[in-house]
């Protein structure tokens, strides 16, 4: 009973069965085969945009897609600004700097990891524009779901896009856990991104039921004019390209991956509505998405290890909070199992 | 019926079990799940090498094992020696220059796309090392099979070894297609490599039955201190790890890797021996493991495509020159049409 | 009369004879020349070092200096720490990330931009170290004198020194003003550096009196294996090198540096001094070094303007806040003039 | 006598004087001096350009100027094309791989250094625009004066910008001795250069009689769009940049640097007409410009190194081939000094 992260978790079955189906024709390698076709429209339709108005590129890890996308954004000289827990800034080892040839990320602050507008214009304020000294602020990038949980509105991501744009910065999604963002708004696709005034969106599917399978989507394809080249130079340009499409297009099918994303939040708040009765595990706070953060004491903590149940420590929001992932495969049993424990400590 | 490369076939039934089968349980993310331990120990088995004495790392294209391998064993300020024609110099857009961070790539000649020890003496000679105008060579990288489908026995790569160590240089070898060097020449793993003297080998199983997997291997660990920092920055480490690990898993399981590449490397034989015969069809020269090449008057040719043929003109080799690459998943009865319809042609 | 910058003053007469001395003479390039090793030893004693134990490298710019250190002691996939204000962090357009191929600058907060001991243990602190997620931190930088001015006593260079290498983090030293630290603090070159812990230093000399001369100084060669590989590559090995290695050997003799950072120094204090009388200046704090911030209201500073003084704003201490620089040429008569004309302006 | 290298000789009597004369005012920093805005009307002037026709940058070595120029035409994922003996590709130790991020250097082949349009054409022919597994050739770079002392012509320049351009590549020309290519060959460097369709040049004065000067020049300002970014990034931005734009200010003044150069060039020939009479010693080819190819008997070698003659082996064109290089400041009587000894042993 895993609730480390999503990324524990194995392949939705849809997307398994589709690789075999695919696997069943030779196809041209690097692209040129009929699922990425197909996968590049269904993209387009997701984001109600017309195919010459977007770019879209299968990648197999959110890093690859973040710091791909970043690279195109930002000129080597160049400075993307982001949150300071921002997966980009801690979790990818400097990908974003190998990738751009070595771009600065500009951390900043905000509660749960989110950025305000008035934080960024504050980064932005003064003589830099032009300055050699400096490098030139060229991206904004933003997390949602963020590094903790919580979920920016469309109206949020437009307020952060109006001041990004105002000084001629880019905006940059990171959607890790775009799925569980957007059932969790109960927003469209489109709504939640370029309508909203994102320039470019890292598309995840891994956590939400994929193997391995993300896309990197420009809504500017002007944006994405050397990302081709950028991405076969990165080692991410699969040569049987179909069967990272191919998950991807199982993924969109029949609303997999918003049924999935909606089932994955709905087992977080069952958790936290389960837990919420236990007299030694208090919320941090409700849960937005699919994690959850549990303040728990030292024996509530070690009692559900010791029932097989697995989850992170989580130091950033105090010595005695963890967290705790759902996922789209996690078993309401398994919730039940757990919060039925933590209630059973809370009374022993 | 395609036979523009080994990278138009779909993956081994054997290896989309697999992945079926390690998809029932979760596992934890990153290469802390137990398929990839297990992987480590078949691959040191595989190569007859303690496990102690060899660090391995799957990654998803060979494009990002050439290249990582590279980054570890050349400075920014070094230089690789390479054929003219290698894969890392003309078809990864530069991805070993981006990886190592700049260092060179110094293209040297050498018949069908092999290296002699002389020529990399030749280059070699000279008052280079410590001097701080030059790129200082410290990687001598070989193919094989190499880009123009000829093998490298064991002792030629010994020859080829000792110059390298000679120099102070490490012997890189990319085995995209590794297993059908080894079927060709008859060895074993370590013969071709370590034993031969080789420090780092691209194992590849993407062309020969993979879906995406292939391994950096290094056959002294203390060339690898560094390298899962490199994948991950590379944006190269997978979150779900396993999947990577159980295609490796499986490709080597029950030989299914030499038996793969015995049939591709035995299909090549048949389709080089089914053309002789074709008056206008003459054979570059003997296939030496699963790439064909055959000088094809246009009418020929355009015959060939007409009848639902496919594959590459190879203008390297003369301008009338086709490649024909066959693969663990060719069909004797594609073959056999193939040839069939060449001495048509000849004969009409 | 310009107090923007110790930047703008042109090159002590005692260096410009020096360069004329020296162009007498042909001399092999690239170093090999009889100046550059006189300097090597000279260092060496101003550094109270024997000549195997320290490694100096001129260059012509700080940035250079600075950038290329922080490459031989950072990996690509490394971090440097340093103060928010670091003219690492925010006045070279990206240099360190340049030359360290994409490594990260992680900004610590800090008083006067100075660093203590606490807020680097608090950065360090965690489980980062050896985990592929996350940059490595391999170097500290401070600067001393801050770039606002405040200068680091050899004990509390040490005791950052402590924190540095109790996780194996280098020190690293951004002396562009060095030797108006040293004259501040009345301590010795080796007090400053290598005695209280610190592997490298940017040893800068151009503000000081230099056309355009510093020097990289590691205390361990072990460090500088391959710094001059960096230089080279970097397009700072300058064929005519004696013409670099004749100003920081002329900076050395009789004392001249230390005698111009006394000269710079005393001027802001003189300057601090006299503008304490007036009643439209306050001093934002007493000068450590050779800058002196002063709070002047509006009409002062358009006054002192208007009288041809020249001197930056400096926002970050305040919006009423202004920056005078001192330095080796300053005349006292115009420091006399400047007072005066701040002390008449509170009088009108 | 050191005839090793133009880069042995000192720096021109007029340029320290004009050194000492802009040393007497103080200057802003950066750039923002009269020096630097008068320099830029001055090589305006000279190449004959209006001052928005052309954008020009002050470094101090031609690896800075070369590399820098370079990756302000080529992009990460791009190549350049160059002479297998180019400075940049084979005495920069890697610079154009690091400022470029990477971008790959393409060598070629042809007789003196100098490129043939027919050579460039062939290494551009095939299907590589677009493709993204090949490296973007964005440009051609050619020496002037060649790295073998050959010189091209402003008609054979326009034959290789016509193909370059053909292609869609700029074209860079390494102008480390373009002062003594225009000497040369008679033209104005406004012939040489963009009349001939030259879009950057790489303009030296190090070796013609300055300390540490350089100009990157372009002739259309939207390619140096970024330059000054990456100049400061590169730590290439001198603060006190009127010691490096005086150098360059009195080089062009009163024709001092064609002067220098048709003195040099006059003292190449004396050595060749000189040494034309001794028996053991053999001219390679008559001097183009300030380069003299000789073949010497072992013995004649030794014995002008004993008379206190140094010279290099230049094993490239034989074993027994020497390279002299003269200079600005070669005093004619060392050449006769030097031929009377050849001379003399051939007699002896």
């Amino acid at each position: 009973m895993n609730f480390c992260s999503d990324n524990v978790t194995g392949a939705a079955p849809a997307i398994l069965e589709h690789l075999a189906a695919v696997n069943a024709e030779p196809a041209m390698p690097y692209g040129a085969d009929p699922v990425t076709k197909r996968l590049e429209s269904a993209l387009a339709a997701t984001f109600e945009r017309a195919e010459e108005q977007i770019a879209s590129f299968p990648v197999a890890t959110g890093t690859a897609a973040n710091a791909l996308i970043l690279s195109s954004l930002v000129p080597p000289y160049g400075a993307a600004l982001c949150h300071r827990d921002a997966h980009i800034n801690v979790d990818e080892c400097g990908a974003p700097e190998l990738f751009t040839s070595g771009a600065k990320l500009i951390p900043l602050d905000g509660p749960a990891a989110k950025l305000t507008p008035a934080a960024v214009e504050q980064a932005l304020a003064g003589d830099w524009r032009g300055v050699v000294h400096h490098a030139q602020p060229a991206c904004l990038s933003i997390t949602n779901v963020t590094e903790a949980g919580a979920v920016y509105t469309p109206d949020e991501v437009a307020a952060l896009a109006e001041v990004a744009h105002a000084h001629g910065l880019a905006l940059h999604m990171d959607g890790a856990r775009f799925a569980n963002a957007i059932a969790a708004v109960g927003c469209t696709a489109a709504e939640m991104t370029w309508k909203a005034g994102v320039d470019a969106l890292s598309f995840g599917a891994t956590k939400n039921g994929a193997m391995a399978a993300e896309a990197a989507i420009f809504f500017d394809p002007a944006h994405a004019r050397d990302f081709a080249f950028r991405r076969k130079r990165g080692g991410h340009l699969f040569s049987k390209m179909r069967f990272l499409s191919a998950q991807l297009e199982a993924y969109l099918a029949d609303g997999l991956w918003l049924d999935n994303a909606r089932h994955a939040n709905a087992m977080a708040k069952r958790l936290a509505d389960g837990v919420r009765a236990a007299a030694d595990a208090r919320l941090a706070e409700e849960p937005a998405a699919n994690e959850v953060f549990i303040h728990l004491g030292a024996e509530t903590a070690a009692m559900l290890r010791d029932a097989g149940f697995q989850f992170y420590p989580w130091p950033a929001l105090g010595a005695d909070c963890h967290r705790f992932v759902t996922a789209w495969s996690t078993d309401p049993a398994d919730v039940d199992r757990l919060t039925a424990a933590a209630r059973g400590q809370a009374a022993a």
